[in-house]
């Protein structure tokens, strides 16, 4: 399973062998979908799972008034084989014209990290994915420079040196989708990783990609915001975690948070106040990401936390 | 209506005649409930509403592992007279032994506050439930001081003074007995009120008192907790609105919040820093309880926020 | 004593009869300065006050190595005569080029409200003035709306009445400064005033002049800032206390804060988050104004907090 | 240098010989001191440093008028041989009886981590003051598990396992100092290092041994602190740093924070949500520390922030 344009076609894509066989042991399922609203949707959904004698072990929903779009996210406990519960599921979705997924609750999402110098993202992310339950599998890390190589060689994950310049940038990202397809990677987190993407591959890996944006957006888009920061003398300074769009800084935003600034910090020590930042909203939007409680809702994310 | 010691069931009781003899307009209703978990019960209740044509627009549950409970919150747009609705979640919760509530969604609970001589929480629900749609109708203020009489009157609301004694704390209760059942009082708030209700009537109001302790329980319970916490020097202070039990501080908690302390803050600085926190989490609550958002669990709440 | 393009210069105006005559108990004084950076100051400063027998009790200072000022903010317990102490200090400021202001720690700083419809600001700076320790005496309301003349007449607060129209701005800015000498005022607080002050005016009340904006500047500038950020999707919302310039969201900044927001809040939700904000952020610098701890620092500003 | 009772007496030792020969070029020193609060210790204090050339950078102070003790931290750029202001300073010190310490500005404090199984403290310090800034050098780390062995090493660490039992206690802590002794140990931090060290160690440490606790004390003190606030049911969790001192979890507190808790929160998830608080409030109050901006005062601290 890799990245493709739809994320939840590739989730509903046929269930594995593992899981297609024979009646498994109960499995705790997560089902995530958006269509348009209309009454009878919630009890359409948790009937095709009850009749399979699923539990229900979370739900969440949301309608949205102005774009007329539904969305939701359920946990199911089932013993069901989830062939036969997503073939439910494709006969609702015609039904009420769902894009929707279905996933393994604890699957560990498998996730290419990128980076250039900095590594307080990078150490963060491989930290939590080894020690504390982040939901990732980190299949690799791209960086431009060599610098983080020892980082991701101590948690024991490849690192794929792929520099980047004018001249060889569309090659770069043609190693990159190689590396995709190779490695099966699901998710993409720009780590501190200080090239852009190009249109068309943001295009094609929309949703897909999350970045981690140095400054509160919308303020201070562009280069230097701790700069920015400084110059404006503002008093909190913040971090965004984005999807990435060909719009660059204009993607759906997930997380943002901030901290306190003082008269008396240089630009200096606004960016490291701000790594810390950077670092904790990166990755509580990977960690959401990875449970299936993002939902892209055109510009704007929806976010069942 | 009025305060019993079952919400549900008062909640529950036969509709007024105003919304149970005709088909209504649409409606937007909450329905609360809690029972033993087991398979079905989303599908159950959702399937009771999507069969009277109700649209569900909001939806949370929480099944609690350890105690075996399960709770749900669903709103729902309806046409159908509520009296049918009740008749069908009645026999739902026989089936499936459920303590449950229906209600109107922008009902405003009839509240009574209660206050002593700080009149910082006081203003602030007076304010908000006038001004910043707080869904709550404040239908009386009771003092054991004259001092705020002046607040409640400016925003129209009957003010009792009713002093307490050691020698009069019985005829007080009384008293106040007496107002929550002629002001068809559903919600007590403390708001900085300095007595200590009987054990009789935390037990009688369980569920609807809710009070503000001004430190962040369990830290400093009891007296002055803004010398204890200067005493000990931390760097943040806190308040916890909870529900009124006969044990004193120790009610189920329903939202709390902190604020930095610094050590050059006096005790008296510590406590109008404190007042800030106190009236915003106080604030918080009452829109939670009259939002139908919070559930007792045991010692616990369930907020559905 | 009134608002003049100089703070320092008025409040180092010849001191008052009342302190000037004889030996005086001990005073708290606060002495704000501001000067091109050099080895001595500090000393030199807390010499001066040393030799009057004063005893320092707070002290905070702030060397910008960007433009090579230096700020200070002294807090002494003195016995002298304020005359004595402003003399010495005159001779010094000639030595050092200091712009330097010295005031009594606990005076109320006399404050002119200006407000429209929206009363959470009014309410809340009323309500912290008269109970809180606000430093603030309220001297007028003026609103372009009758709608907040109860507030202020519930506080005892002459409230006047000052329309604006397209036709009549330049009237009733006249109409303000009428006031501003009439009553005296050394502050001007827009609390949720929704009308634009002229750059004229702006330029004259310049660093005595507060804001509050209801975005996180400098995102959101200009109209409905709720909408914007609702319509941008962010996770966070956020107020913007600031002086008023000619340049309209661009004064240097004195305070912000922020508050969660999620994808199911309407603008009118975020409104009403924001608005708990708003009055929390321009409280906090009304104080910090008021208590002199604020400095301008060409576009920024120092904050001794 | 190394740990001794009183770190004043440390610090204010002879200079090193590097500094106390001939003329160096301007250094960044940080003076902290407390003493008896009388007039004119400032003054006298800024007239030592100014007589021999010294610019302040920093200056901050806080009398306690409980205790009557007054605190100072002044930061100073000087070409004056360290030795000579130390001969000013000891003299002011007798006169005003003061406890006092002199030290580099920006050097890096020698510091020993002690940790157990739990290694997000750990990596996240050396982390820190391998690429962020944190001005501790890490010379050696301790565990009584060989679990983070690997973590050490990989930030060029020297890993020292001393195992705890009841029966080889005595050992372990004679063991400890003498490392202390042979690396020139100045600072201890206890990061998640799950033994406790006797009165007799804490007492001869005393001001010098920094732990990080997972509750926010007074909250929660003793084992277990997340499955005690999961079975309370608050709405917030935190962590507290302090220094150790013979009453267990009773030290002066350094930091505080917290972070939001709900109601679906299992104890493992309280736990996971607080790692992220406990090594964020460990790496501040370290910092702090090390910047000398700790002082304290009887059972709480003074921070200059």
């Amino acid at each position: 399973m890799t990245i493709s344009a739809s994320p939840a076609a590739s989730a509903a894509s046929p269930a594995s062998p593992a899981t297609a066989g024979a009646v498994p042991d109960a499995q705790h399922l997560v089902l995530t979908l958006s269509c348009p609203d209309r009454p009878g949707i919630v009890h359409a959904v948790t009937g095709a799972l009850a009749r399979r004698g699923g539990n229900i072990t979370e739900s969440q929903q949301y309608g949205d008034d102005e774009t007329g779009l539904f969305f939701m996210r359920v946990a199911v406990l089932t013993r069901v084989p989830r062939g036969e519960l997503e073939a439910d599921l494709a006969e609702l979705a015609t039904t009420y014209e769902m894009t929707w997924a279905l996933d393994e609750a604890d699957r560990r999402v498998r996730t290419l990290l990128m980076v250039s110098k900095e590594g307080h993202c990078l150490s963060d992310l491989l930290f939590r994915a080894k020690s504390q339950g982040l939901p990732i599998e980190v299949v690799g890390v791209v960086g431009n420079h060599e610098t983080l190589r020892d980082v991701a060689e101590f948690y024991e994950v490849p690192f794929h040196c792929v520099p980047v310049t004018r001249d060889t940038k569309e090659a770069a990202e043609a190693e990159l989708l190689r590396l995709v397809e190779e490695l099966g990677v699901e998710l993409i987190v720009l780590a501190r990783y200080m090239q852009i993407l190009s249109p068309a591959l943001c295009t094609r890996l929309r949703g897909n990609v999350i970045n981690i944006h140095h400054s509160f957006l919308p303020s201070f888009k562009g280069a230097k915001p701790y700069h920015q920061a400084h110059e404006r003398g503002v008093k909190l300074i913040g971090a965004t975690a984005h999807y990435v769009t060909e719009d660059l800084d204009e993607g759906p935003i997930i997380e943002q948070d901030v901290t306190r600034a003082s008269h008396a910090d240089s630009a200096l020590v606004l960016q490291r106040k701000g790594q810390d930042v950077e670092r904790r909203v990166l990755a509580q939007a990977v960690k959401w990401h990875a449970e299936h409680r993002v939902l892209l809702n055109g510009r704007r994310t929806v976010v069942f936390a």
